[in-house]
């Protein structure tokens, strides 16, 4: 029996971030993720990952990016096997390195969400196989990817484009965008109170890409920064684990709450808003926003499933 | 590629309670799963879910429920995703509406077993898919087709039989049976200790149905409504967090244990029994008639899938 | 639809252990993998399983077993089931007779890992389909096949092989070991403190297996036991649920650990050293051994998938 193939240049590679990636190569992605919507919504059926396996390895629980991996790859014909840290502990009984290399002998790809981008390296130096990071206390690439097709379907372009990331600027999100911006010449800001601007290796390392793509980086807590935006875009306050800290949390970050006020403050008329979910509606955005014509929340968080589907038929 | 079709003029709405449907509708339902099983038994293979998915969320463990949907939505190619409380959590950190809203952009369908009616409501709603119950504190629609298959094979009609619901009155099977009974013009009696009756809103809902269909609907604690009964039909007495309850259900509820003598009071030869399992012998049924050979509850069990798989092909 | 077939004389019958099955059958199993093996090396695409649904229980936890089973049906278009002690509990709620006569009506098979024999053994008597043994408390036939497909690999031959079991001679591997050795000609030996013999119940069961088949099974606390092996083998000296016997079992089983020493001291060159895995080194075995071109591991761990897929093709 024969699988559908799809052809593409990454076939064994590990996205980890897209630090590793030139912005060609995560446009050919972006291409990708852009053809395999258009087939879902043409509903097509295609059966590209048939015969094939992937371990979803999950320390941090995730509807979306579970969701994503589960019906991408399980719609394509392929099986993937949903581990949480109830079924597998890496770095516990076993050591990653272990791990990886008893996986890397049973399946064809491994996903993992956790808490070490450590970890998710090891596993891939190990495994033998392609390794996808779905989330680590670092970097949330698959996120990036999906915003950036977000972007590009309202605007048509990337370049040119403004975007402004208003929160906790030290995050996962915040600075994959950094990252993906920087390579693909889309002017990104922070606007964060200073105690949580991001700190300056990840600004160290955006910084040639920026030089390279032309790229503007600018971190700031003065809401100047937010005009021109073309796109405010915000995360929850308070991750998982960090409950203790909602207090100071909030009285940090009220000010940088995305609302009517801030959206006007951009000075476009068409400037839209997204939020990689889940929200919680009164503190990062009001509800009048996330409600809005402007929101682009739903067409982001299906752009997870389009985009992890593309990583994955060209990476496995 | 191309899946193998199934026509159905349900395609897109929710099952959430059968009394949104007309008999006619719930027939047609009863004649797929009839086809389903006869292909299931000739171990034909059809692969008429290939390319989709759907998220089963089970608030509430259950092996049948989701042994049936797993396994029938499995085998026809489809790539199902379970989801327990501790993957997704309805109305914690994500509000109903948009836990629906994500959802309904990444899978083809949702099943929800839990506690709230509403929720599964709000699912239908808000997901743009269609959502099947799988078990609310209310209703328990697949079951309620389940048991009407099994009449239908062991008497070969529906119209002119009677079954008899004994023990706790007001539980979501014995709500369900009621409303499926009226809808389809079978008589249907709850046999239960006053204080277990079914409330009023429920017998409220079903008077119009079965004036319509001419069945003939009885609440009573009197012995005598098992008379003319072809099939009697339990469930356990204490349900899953009630176990408090225990030694007060048992107190009311002996009287109505499914024994021979009740099985005799029928007053016919061939009354059959059911049960939606799991059974707790020596209360709500004697070992005696469980093993007997008036004892259909695996095929009862066994139509869960069948019946499951008729309402996804009819839906999806 | 028709889905591909895989013949074969064992259609419908159980693994509980290989004490049921000749040494002929044994064989038989052992080709079918090395078919499996060689496909999968050769990226051939098959969809044996498509149709078939499996209930993979686990009352423990298990990396291997579970990945095993799962990407080798899943990959073959099958549907398995994952049931961790929260989703269904043998012999809880339900008796054990309940559940396997449920199963056996929705699922094409079932896996059983757990703590009782028992358990396995009524699931088969009851449920009507075929059921394998995932690993209980007495033994572990999956694992035992991997193993002696690791030695076939190695030496090009079983007969006239001798391995050795170093540690404690009375779980669930060495007890496999041993059966499947005096089944199969292999000779067989324990190395373990006179603490950890294994019982006398499965020396009698494999004593005339032995006498068969030719097999010299020994016991022994003396390091001239391992003189002549081919390979030596060994186990965690604290499973899951003994972590309080810690002390004790290091203390007993520390000279009994793999090293380089004991390699050197079955006077043969090429010595391969295999472990089920997960290994705790410095413990049963030195990270030298474990990491040199002697240890087979990875291969074991490997060919537990395809000795797992070829014992479903046989029985499903």
């Amino acid at each position: 029996m024969e699988a559908e193939k799809f052809d593409s240049p990454f076939k064994g590679r590990s996205l980890l971030t897209w630090a590793d990636y030139s912005p060609e190569e995560i446009l050919q992605f972006l291409d990708y993720a852009i053809l395999a919507k258009k087939q879902a919504h043409n509903k097509e059926i295609h059966q590209r990952f048939l015969g094939k396996t992937i371990a979803l390895i999950f320390e941090k629980r995730s509807t979306r990016t579970r969701s994503s991996f589960e019906t991408a790859f399980g719609e394509e014909g392929g099986h993937p096997v949903f581990m949480s840290t109830q079924d597998i502990q890496l770095g516990g009984k076993e050591s990653v390195k272990d791990t990886a290399r008893v996986l890397g002998r049973m399946f064809s790809a491994i996903e993992f969400r956790g808490f070490k981008q450590e970890h998710v390296q090891q596993l891939a130096e190990f495994s033998g196989i392609p390794v996808i990071n779905g989330l680590t206390d670092e970097f949330h690439p698959t996120q990036a990817l999906a915003d950036i097709l977000t972007l590009q379907e309202n605007f048509g372009k990337l370049k040119g484009l403004k975007w402004v990331f208003c929160g906790d600027g030290r995050n996962n999100v915040a600075r994959s965008l950094m990252i993906i911006s920087a390579k693909l010449g889309i002017d990104f800001a922070i606007f964060a109170p200073k105690e949580l601007f991001p700190p300056k290796d990840i600004q160290d390392l955006c910084a040639p890409f920026a030089k390279e793509s032309g790229a503007k980086i600018e971190i700031s807590d003065d809401i100047s920064v937010v005009k021109g935006a073309d796109c405010l875009y915000t995360d929850v306050w308070v991750s998982m684990g960090e409950e203790a800290l909602k207090e100071e949390r909030t009285r940090l970050l009220k000010p940088y709450q995305v609302n009517k006020e801030l959206m006007a403050a951009t000075g476009k008329e068409n400037t839209i808003f997204m939020h990689c979910l889940p929200a919680v509606l009164g503190q990062e955005v009001t509800e009048e926003v996330f409600e809005s014509s402007a929101s682009k929340v739903w067409d982001e968080a299906e752009n997870r499933k389009h985009t992890i589907k593309a990583i994955m038929l060209a990476l496995i």
